[in-house]
């Protein structure tokens, strides 16, 4: 057991965040309304822009993603507004729960769990309902680790009045997304991902299309009412008394980020998703998405294995937090992330932890194999 | 210059964090799905019920203070609802705000700005308007130094049908506010003032009148959806991705607050106040407020002197942050916050820079008065 005294946080979120971004939690308090501050949300909005790749203000929340997800409908929809909403994972479910929550007319394009929206349906379910004001998805869905091609849903909306709104809460800087080039409206996006951040902290942009609705929208709203936050954002603060810690970390993190450059971020996380499912495959497992993308590798559970059993081996034995399914898919998949301050050894750590607790629970697997046909792939990253 | 090189931060939120507080937050993040994260969450749950007073849960948000204000409002009230709300400042105007942005029906409770509100006219208007389903009040409205009456208050709210929902943020722990034994049936605080940590998270308490509310309420919510919060803290969880770091910095906090002792964190807050009232008074200077509280102390600016080049004196000369008035006046007053992680030597620090800045406006101050008759005061906490 001793041997296994390091742990290892693998899960789409909170992720692992950088000693160095840690320590700037530990520094003192700074005042909101200061100009010592003012100048970090200055910095931290413009290096913001260059991760959503959009010339629009990107405004700082208090919350959990959810928060801002709540955020881009209410300041867009109105009572009644008929939108369209892509559910084939929790997140998507979440889309959907909230429009009625709010009272929405709700079109529900529903997949398969594991697959990804067809945006020719997308495509008809626009011209069927011309009346359509919005559509909601998401870029990558963490329950079923499957990424959506926003790019070619968004040619499909740009052709109708509707505007595009993208959960990117765990997509963000681990998939590609152009807002401006591609024409999406509304981003959505989470400090507790790729950013490397404790949660705490999400992001919202607005197309100039989108801003239009801002103000328009009869949704009620306080915390979360865009003109507040579009009004503090041209004044270098904001509305309400903002998580200073977490954007003095944000200032860090994102740093370290446009260091690297936000591509080859993505490429990174691309690479590291592939040697996933590499050593997945090579273990004899098979993975749930027909469409993985680079957050997290969801993988099935094998016949006669107790998913729930093995999950708590590697969580408990070897120290790796990876997560489990969520909803109907709990005990049916293991998901393991590769997000944010994840490298190479990464993905051979979680390979290894899964290989050991599958032989533990007697599944038939050759030590070492798994991690060698990752390791194949790794060594591209050199 | 390079003798005022420290930097003092006593507005009333963000206040100061102890060192051991900060460096809790440099610690590796924990997955929030797990058994440790669940047993920080159940300590606090239940840590928090003493600083509020109260056998009742104690829901934490990923949220500012105005966040679990809202939290408040929409879970208990419908739209249409007759509420009384109590406005003498500009906390006062947000719950006005709030009420009228989700549709309810208001009378207001106007009184000057300074002054706390009188129970037996609360009294009246609930006897005037027996239909009344909420009282919205504060327990320190921070914008004008005052502490309000909520046990007088919740005596006269309790003879009536409505319930008590009082705004807590800047107060809780700072005052003594006695949930359970006042009968207050919602309580909203936030985790900058006097818990002495980072902003980003809040607090909010229902009572079991409150409760039965909860649910009943017609307001559209999803992020602040009481229900959803009622349902995780009973399997010692959040609903949402929680802001994991600031928990674990709330663990710390309230470990050195309960060892302090509620009572004495309270009775420490009175004594600064009291020694800075003594401070300001001494200098020659009148209070803002005809009912001074232990948040902060609101300071009339003296005739010939201009309030917004003092304020920046005090906070770039002397590097020590306190703050000025806000909305209506702004330029009028200074306030001095002892709040949080404040000592006696704070109230001496804030007395100090404000009589040396006076002087430097050509204020005619005798230097060291008001820091004296501090001391007399502060001696006493020996």
């Amino acid at each position: 057991m001793v041997l296994f005294g390091k742990r290892y946080l693998m899960a789409p979120g909170p992720t692992a965040v950088p000693e160095d971004v840690l320590l700037e939690a530990a520094r003192p308090i700074m005042h909101h309304r200061t100009p010592d501050f003012s100048g970090i949300l200055w910095a931290v909005s413009n290096d913001l822009k260059k991760i959503f790749k959009t010339e629009q203000p990107v405004y700082i929340l208090a919350s959990s993603g959810t928060g801002a997800m709540e955020f881009a409908l209410v300041n867009t929809c109105s009572v009644g507004d008929k939108v369209l909403i892509v559910v084939g994972g929790k997140f998507g479910e979440r889309w959907f729960e909230m429009a009625r929550a709010y009272g929405l007319d709700t079109v529900v394009y529903e997949i398969e769990w594991g697959s990804a929206p067809l945006p020719e349906e997308i495509d008809r379910y626009l011209k069927e309902h011309p009346d359509i004001k919005a559509v909601f998805t998401t870029l990558f869905e963490t329950s079923t680790g499957t990424v959506y091609d926003i790019e070619a849903i968004a040619r499909c909306v740009q052709e109708s009045n509707a505007i595009l709104v993208v959960d990117a809460v765990s997509g963000m800087a681990a998939c590609d997304l152009q807002m401006d080039n591609w024409g999406v409206d509304v981003v959505v996006a989470s400090s507790q991902k790729a950013f490397m951040l404790p949660p705490g902290l999400s992001f919202v942009a607005f197309s100039e299309k989108a801003s239009k609705l801002v103000g328009k929208s009869d949704l009620p709203s306080y915390y979360f009412s865009a003109l507040d936050y579009k009004k503090a954002y041209f004044s270098n603060t904001t509305p309400y008394t903002p998580a200073v810690s977490l954007i003095v970390q944000l200032r860090k993190a994102l740093s370290v980020m446009l260091e690297e450059g936000i591509d080859n971020v993505i490429r990174r996380h691309a690479l590291l998703a592939e040697a996933t499912r590499m050593g997945v495959k090579a273990i004899g497992l098979e993975l749930f998405s027909s469409n993985p993308g680079n957050v997290c590798t969801a993988v099935k559970i094998p016949t006669g294995i107790d998913g729930v059993k093995l999950l708590s081996r590697i969580r408990d034995v070897y120290k790796v937090t990876i997560s489990g399914g969520q909803g109907k898919l709990k005990g049916k998949i293991l998901r393991i992330a590769h997000l944010g301050y994840a490298y190479a050894f990464d993905v051979v750590i979680a390979i290894s932890a899964l290989e050991m607790a599958l032989k533990d629970e007697g599944y038939p697997v050759e030590l070492g194999r798994g991690v060698g046909a990752a390791e194949l792939i790794l060594r591209e990253g050199k």
